[in-house]
């Protein structure tokens, strides 16, 4: 047995609550090197004879990626406390993992070898709102989305697709126009939008924040966004806010109090000033997002700050009953601020989705006390290199996406925010070098997994683009220039993911990966339902035995609603080049 | 190279701000397994020609235990950013191991295979005070240190060291006798107190609290305990006051009125109870600490709850000026709740210190947001083990101890509570079987380590007594029975201490560890002063060559002044049965 592999510590994804009664454990060990694990557990005050009385519950393997095997169990302690070890069965080898190292035998006579959750107490619980669960994002870059109302046109807006885009083009985008086409995400399936900024800015994107209480008046004005609000719950659709509170633009009022007035700004810790006078030449002498003089870095430790931001976090959710907040570039402000914005924003709706944009590992930010979830770009990386760049084959794909899982408690995998693209990355179709194909198996591997995925506008009907600006199109109106075929796709993924809770719920585990065919095949489980998906990456057409006994099961092809049952074992399908299958087994 | 046991987080004690320029970066290796580790790092926002740009900074071996090697770095970020990751060089194989895995060179195309310290913000550094460091704790278990004023002594108080206590036993300690006796620990050298409980309660231990606002009556009232910790102040002496916040007593009002009135009781949202009426058989129908039913756990959850303890907590900072807080079943009640006591007691007084009773694996109440430091019972259960039980060996002790350290961040070891003994542990002296030269090893090793070490009250001057009543014995105050050699012991590691801040603060490294003859060679150095420790833990005289050259260095025997310069390479030098000796190396 490989001791050096071994690992688990009573924290993160290796030891949480799940509910307000059921704690998960879980560990790691050498791939293919154990071949059994079991949780030695009990409550610490519970002996007998000076003897600690603990009891067996064997774990399940849940996953296994390049190096490593992970074991879980969850147990629901009647005390809500509980000490705890692992015993190991590496072929004839047998022995007890504690937080003091490795034993023959599971030592009795004291609990302080033993791991502990001391206690779980319900409001250290991940708690996310569970409408998440149920939602499909739909990202609107609203300058790109649609002109409804010319009269808001900025200066110099051209006409409405007429140019690719340039880092200060302007096209109209409005709430108008965005009024105007619910229908059309309505149709698509979608019920929940994520926009990025609407607040006063003097950029086409708007994460350069003049004022964070007013509607950018090229959107429209606040009765229009609070109608827009309420269509859109009227049709059962959510709406997220883009928060952009790293920093702020370089118009933004205190900023340009402290350009003015340097040192003497009552504003002048508003921001990290190294020294006085500001400087952008080589570099600003005040820290700034990247390197880009005209956002400087907020001071969110400030008191006054903090006290500002959150009353703007709140006054969107208080006056606009707004559903989420996306935080922007929220991995560079502190955790602090983040706890104390969780507890004002909580206060005021308790369901509101609070989604952080780290595009790294983001554990410090997921225990609970800061966000819901994280724009999950490990997941992203995964799928853009498996289905659209050939840059991994079918294993190292299943390896990745079970680390990414394994990353994570499962209530934190739960609530993730799964997206191919934004308007930071190239368009998916584009990705995927024109391979319409491509995208239609990506879509399915995303409307197939667990968390809240997100479309981003445009991608559903075709739109292309390299990176930023490029990714950043008018979206398409006219029908014959939509790809109608993947929007219906996109829109069947969709209607699926609402009926089979599987998809949207179920864990996954990965039966088969090929990497001579560069095929994938595995099933999401929820409660009862199963669901099994055969998806073919590769431009051959492939023939694929199903890797599990299908005798007088009842296979039902979701995507043509026929109905199969076989007499045999063993059943072999054909999926065409970059094709899918997917069956409900019962 | 062993890939399985290479091992990285970007947060805890593996990334984390030493300082407010400062990030600590760790990495752990299998033993023996990796010759050298250097970080790669830059500034994610860096790039040139579409490369990103990195510098490569070498790594130190900070320590070994069983399985695996330890590696660490400095790294003082330019614009408080950073992304990262190691290249590992082992015989003549050489990789780059990152969060997306291991590359045979690093990639230069996307920082998103690097690990992530987004920004290093101030106020999330781990900011403990730092009169915690040079701060020698006594712990006074105020029943049993001394009987000053016999009016208060409770109904049924035996003579003074009468009889071996029992768990209901009253011997008449208070605060009078207290003050009598603080010029016997100013000739100690200690200069902080740690109570036990103060306030009013039944038991003889004050677990049990009656009244979180009011002083016990046995021990005084309120003027004579602000007398106290003004004196104590005067004399250099800091007061640290036991908060029981996981429980109250059986007597508190609440829980009284929650018996007397049921499910009517305007505080049964004040524990947790699971169906009225409440019963104690065949357990209790609602939470306590362990089983115990006259301690009803509270519920810290509800903001009552949550409001009274906090308004406990910052009176007794606001109208008496106590410097700490020790809590007692830390790890039981909710992060939540210590996030806000956080916040609220250095909010009263910036520099208090916060110790949570916690005996094992802490790192979720060490992250900066809640405790700052825990009772390092790990580091203890080493020391017992390996001094006074003789169950380990001394390779197996240096590993405990290197485990431990490497357990949590540098700047949480620095303010870290080490005890030998406390209220709740037997007596070290019963612990060595009555070796005293075993207790002054121990106390050598204890007050030669970082963090802020504790004297339980009477282990200085031979206390004996077996698990708990029979270590709550009373203090002795007749010369003639007190061990005088072992408080001149104790006093003399005291004041080295003092003078010698690498004892203090020093970086610990093992030189040597031997299982044959179970000696031990360890070195503290902090900045230019390096101290070296030699320690035979046998009963055997013993010839140690010291482990490094001393040609032409100066050592100091700390012990004796005696000043020695070798003109050899090699020094050799005799250790009496469990003798020591430290040598000053200039």
């Amino acid at each position: 047995m490989l001791k050096e592999a071994v690992y688990h510590r009573p924290t993160d994804q290796f030891a949480y609550a799940y509910d307000d009664k059921t704690l998960h454990i879980r560990l790691r060990t050498k791939k293919s090197d154990v071949h059994a694990v079991s949780l030695l557990h009990g409550d610490p005050y519970c002996w007998e004879d000076r003897q600690w009385q603990f009891t067996k519950t064997e774990m399940t393997k849940s996953g296994s990626d390049a190096l490593f095997d992970y074991w879980w169990v969850a147990i629901s302690p009647p005390y809500r406390r509980l000490r705890y070890g692992f015993e190991l069965v590496s072929g004839n080898e047998r022995c007890v993992y504690t937080e003091k190292g490795f034993f023959h035998e599971a030592p009795i006579d004291d609990i302080a070898y033993y791991f502990c959750f001391p206690f779980l107490n319900r409001i250290d619980v991940f708690h996310a709102p569970t409408w998440v669960k149920d939602t499909v994002w739909y990202q609107i870059f609203p300058e790109r989305f649609a002109n409804g109302d010319p009269s808001l046109n900025p200066k110099g807006t051209i006409p409405w697709g007429s140019a690719d885009p340039t880092p200060t083009s302007f096209f109209g985008g409005d709430f108008a126009g965005i009024m105007e086409r619910l229908d059309y995400l309505v149709e698509l399936g979608i019920n929940g939008i994520y926009f990025t900024p609407i607040f006063k800015a003097s950029s086409n994107h708007k994460y350069d924040t003049i004022d964070y209480f007013e509607i950018d008046p090229q959107f429209g004005d606040k009765p229009t966004f609070k109608r827009l609000v309420e269509r859109c719950h009227q049709k059962g659709i959510r709406v997220m806010l883009d928060a952009v509170f790293n920093h702020s633009g370089h118009f933004f009022a205190p900023f340009q109090d402290v350009l003015k007035h340097g040192e003497k700004s009552k504003y002048k810790d508003w921001f990290h000033i190294h020294e006085f006078p500001l400087q952008t030449e080589p570099l600003p002498n005040y820290d700034t997002f990247a390197f880009v003089p005209t956002m400087p870095k907020l001071n969110t430790e400030n008191q006054e700050v903090k006290q500002y931001l959150l009353d703007v976090a709140t006054y969107w959710i208080r006056e606009f009953d707004i559903d989420g907040w996306r935080l922007d570039v929220a991995n560079e402000v502190d955790h602090q601020f983040w706890r104390e914005f969780r507890q004002a924003v909580k206060a005021v709706k308790q369901d509101v989705y609070i989604l952080g944009e780290i595009w790294h590992d983001a554990m410090p930010w997921l225990r609970g006390d800061q966000f819901d979830a994280v724009m999950n770009y490990p997941f992203t990386n995964g799928v853009l290199r498996y289905f659209a760049k050939s840059e991994m084959k079918a294993s190292e794909f299943a390896h990745s996406i079970t680390n990414v899982l394994h990353s994570y408690p499962n209530n934190v995998n739960e609530v993730a925010f799964h997206l191919l693209g934004s308007h930071d990355t190239p368009r998916i179709l584009t990705e995927c070098g024109e391979n319409k194909e491509k995208v239609k198996l990506m879509f399915t591997f995303q409307f197939s997994f667990t968390g809240t995925p997100c479309i981003y506008y445009g991608d559903e009907i075709g739109l292309t683009g390299g990176q930023d600006p490029l990714c950043r199109k008018c979206m398409v109106w006219e029908e014959e220039k939509q790809d109608l075929e993947l929007f219906a796709h996109v829109q069947k993924l969709i209607s699926l993911r609402r009926k089979y809770r599987s998809l949207s719920r179920g864990e996954l585990h990965f039966l088969e990966t090929n990497d001579e065919t560069n095929h994938l095949v595995y099933t999401k489980t929820y409660e009862q339902e199963t669901v099994i998906f055969l998806l073919n990456n590769s431009n051959r057409k492939l023939d694929i035995t199903l890797p599990l006994s299908v005798k007088r099961k009842k296979l039902t092809d979701l995507w043509t609603n026929k109905q199969f049952v076989s007499e045999e074992n063993e059943w072999t399908v054909t999926l065409a080049p970059y094709g899918f299958l997917m069956f409900l087994v019962e």
